[in-house]
């Protein structure tokens, strides 16, 4: 399995590789991917513009196209994620390698920023990231924090939570500040409950970690954010990437880094 | 006339001012306006998002609303700004204080970062500005940079041009950068030729300014460009600020600063 961009997407596209992308394709900025059809594109788009920090665009397909011109000319968004979920009314029906026999003409697909960029940067400035020590997922949680609507897309903010040491916060919020593509700064650092979290250590998607003495939870707008707004509108059909099986983009994180 | 945003407001709405605002409710964002009708605004809002540098989105209205809801809630565009421009077929038809008469059920009106927020920066960094010390409109050039294409909108990049001494440059760049919604850092540093700009002394738009000895063309993405390629693409109605008449929103400068 080799560790160049052309190697994983070849072994992707071939179904060689249908595991998780984190981790891997060092310096690639990878993304979700959100596929709906194009008459919810201008309102989900909308939407997206209006909550930027949660679902920071990065590439747009023409409708109909499955290429991401902008942020990988070279690719093909029907198979070259190692797994994608299709929902139907809000329902999640199938997990799949490729969807190619999903495709539709009218399909526009969405790449939106994920927290990898800003995660890398952490640790090369030498803050620790919990659940990348623990090797277990980030902890996400719903909050109070309301979102712009646009037409059928609301809802509230997903967070996720990382654990800094009181001396690390301030580097934390300024190399985050720098990756906006990256969900930027934090939205809310320490006290939980005031954006209505209850309970730090049973979040509502993925995985608790140990938060110890002397650090303080710091909270950053997730990509989860625009999926469940968009599951909770229950779109006739709907493509995502499945958790962690992310698209890998060609541009390099220096390329969306302020 | 007094210098709140509120008492400036008023004035522009009961039509006593209807004058430029650059230099006026100092420390709020400026913005330039497009309407367009609902049939265009996917496209338009996509332009924007695939060339951010020249077209950064801050607000969209909901169609039908003169509301920005998310920059000033209590504003109306219709009567706002202290003029406007109305355009049929890509031809200027009329110049307006109001544009009451004109609005449209299906309107979307995009309000896009201007220059003024990063401007403001570089003067109280120490940076000059020669346009201003000149008291001139900043010189606007069109350039061979390539813009991506969205729908019937496309064309080159409309750059502004400050010169900026050698010193000062990398303070220049670090200043704007923060502003990634008044076009951020430069597009390009010295050599207008690169860029398709024949004679500097010679801009498509705005005034000629000074390059004194020592100094060095600096350019910057231009809010010209989404309204240049706007009425390039002939709308049947589109509805612009008119040069300088921005739109004074609520927010703070440091508010889109980074």
């Amino acid at each position: 399995m080799g560790e160049t961009l052309e190697a994983i997407r070849k072994s992707i596209r071939e179904n060689k590789w249908t595991g998780p992308t984190a981790g891997h394709a060092d310096g690639y900025v990878q993304t979700n991917l959100v596929i709906l059809k194009k008459d919810l594109a201008y309102d989900f788009l909308l939407f997206c513009q209006r909550n930027e920090k949660a679902c920071p665009v990065l590439d747009v397909t023409d409708a109909g196209s499955y290429v991401p011109a902008k942020s990988a000319p070279d690719a093909d968004l029907r198979t070259d994620l190692p797994k994608y979920r299709v929902y139907r009314n809000g329902e999640l029906v199938s997990e799949r390698d490729h969807i190619t026999d999903f495709w539709e003409d009218d399909f526009v697909a969405f790449l939106l920023g994920c927290s990898f960029t800003f995660e890398k940067a952490l640790l090369d400035y030498g803050v620790p990231v919990r659940h990348i020590e623990e090797n277990v997922n980030v902890p996400m949680y719903n909050t109070n924090l309301p979102l712009h609507e646009s037409g059928i897309f609301k809802g509230s903010m997903v967070v996720s939570m990382r654990p800094i040491p009181a001396k690390d916060i301030a580097k934390a919020v300024q190399i985050t500040a720098r990756s906006p593509k990256s969900h930027g700064a934090p939205v809310h650092i320490g006290n939980p409950e005031e954006i209505g979290i209850s309970d730090i250590s049973a979040p509502d998607f993925g995985d608790a970690v140990t938060v110890r003495e002397g650090e303080i939870p710091v909270f950053w707008a997730c990509g989860v954010t625009p999926q469940a707004a968009a599951i909770a509108s229950k779109p006739d059909l709907m493509i995502t990437h499945a958790p962690g099986h992310m698209f890998i983009t060609n541009l390099k994180d220096t390329d969306v880094t302020i």
